[in-house]
């Protein structure tokens, strides 16, 4: 196929696609325009083959969906705290899930000892993870092991760069939701792996630093008469 | 269902999507392990109702995806233009498709007189889409069609914002692609739509301030003997 027929054959699929929807449910699209209630925003990578829906086996409408490489949550990112706001404000999601996936290139570009431009101050998040991690890294003989744990790390970290923002810690105070899931997709066999990322104790931990919700109790108090951080964990947290 | 049944039943199907893909093809996931060799990269809008390899009907592997709210690239974010820089320059994409949809709650948010917080600065954007456009927006009597034309005056300027890339414009210099397109889809019927966005035409025109690639003849002279801008297009650009 030429690059043009590769691209015309999208409208084909595309018609057959509608014409096979409305077959099974004449009214799908006409119910699906009204209204977007996701329970799920999916932070997932821009890989092509990791199709959020499909692995998840959902309908359109069910997941709203944010993909970038090696799916990061960047601190001073607009573009992923946009997608993040929107779902947990907005649309009050009520599961929040980062989704890695085994075999990550960005995770490999990332550990590469090469200037690779503009990504590289992207993918050096995936260093910070490394750093963070060093100890249990550094430990694994296996590279192809090393890299999956850091998959795996990476998508922890970017699980605690969601509770650290507002929104979440604000919607979850306010509506017990959103949750915060981590997971890991294999692509040697198609199953989406549940690191059990313990939320309710993140959460906690989290939020000795990052707090965001006030609680005269603890915070920070400016007069210098009480402690200069956040006090640490205690029972009635 | 409560909010933890929905969590476990995406489990459930996604051990059935594997069941019917390996069912089809005992080797699916093995031959799609190996590597990526999409075709397209594709700029979508994060909403729940457009899922990417769904709507366009193809496989796992076939479409590297960037979705965010309102399906934008920003000059100065590192999230899409990362997106970009790796479907382009490593992956070699032969398509870029920026792809927009009527109904979009990011272009609605984006026009109403309220504070939005963190996405004030996001969806600006599109207030900045509507000011390049203003004199055609404002002759719109429909709201409604308002919303509508800007939607695709948004994917317009996107794609737009591709083709200013450096890594867009040395690929397409070097290997006659990625070429650039702009679709919009319609959630009331499934169809999408192509705005036969004028790719050559728009190369050219972007490239009489955005070139980014060098050529004597043309560039800036900061000896002062050469007009101060790149000369306006000639028959040999």
């Amino acid at each position: 196929m030429t690059d043009s027929d590769i691209y015309q054959s999208v409208f084909e699929r595309n018609r057959q696609w509608v014409k096979e929807r409305t077959e099974e449910d004449p009214a799908f699209f006409e119910k699906l325009a009204k209204e977007q209630h996701p329970d799920f925003l999916f932070i997932g990578c821009s890989d092509s083959r990791v199709p959020a829906s499909a692995i998840m086996g959902v309908e359109p409408g069910a997941v709203f969906v944010h993909r970038n490489v090696a799916n990061l949550v960047v601190n001073i990112d607009s573009n992923s705290l946009s997608a993040i706001h929107y779902a947990v404000d907005h649309l009050q999601v009520k599961h929040v899930v980062v989704c890695g996936h085994y075999g990550c290139g960005g995770i490999k570009a990332a550990m590469q000892p090469r200037d690779l431009g503009i990504l590289n101050g992207w993918l050096r998040e995936i260093r910070d993870v490394y750093r963070l991690h060093h100890d249990e890294l550094d430990a694994i003989d296996d590279p192809d092991e090393t890299l999956k744990r850091l998959t795996e790390l990476n998508v922890r970290e970017q699980c605690i760069n969601v509770i650290k923002t507002a929104v979440v810690q604000r919607n979850y105070l306010d509506r017990k939701a959103p949750r915060v899931h981590g997971w890991v997709y294999d692509l040697s066999n198609g199953y989406l792996k549940d690191l059990n990322f313990p939320f309710d104790e993140m959460l906690e931990k989290v939020r000795e630093i990052y707090r965001l919700t006030p609680d005269p109790r603890k915070d920070l108090d400016l007069s210098g008469k009480n402690p200069p951080l956040p006090a640490k964990k205690k029972k009635d947290d």
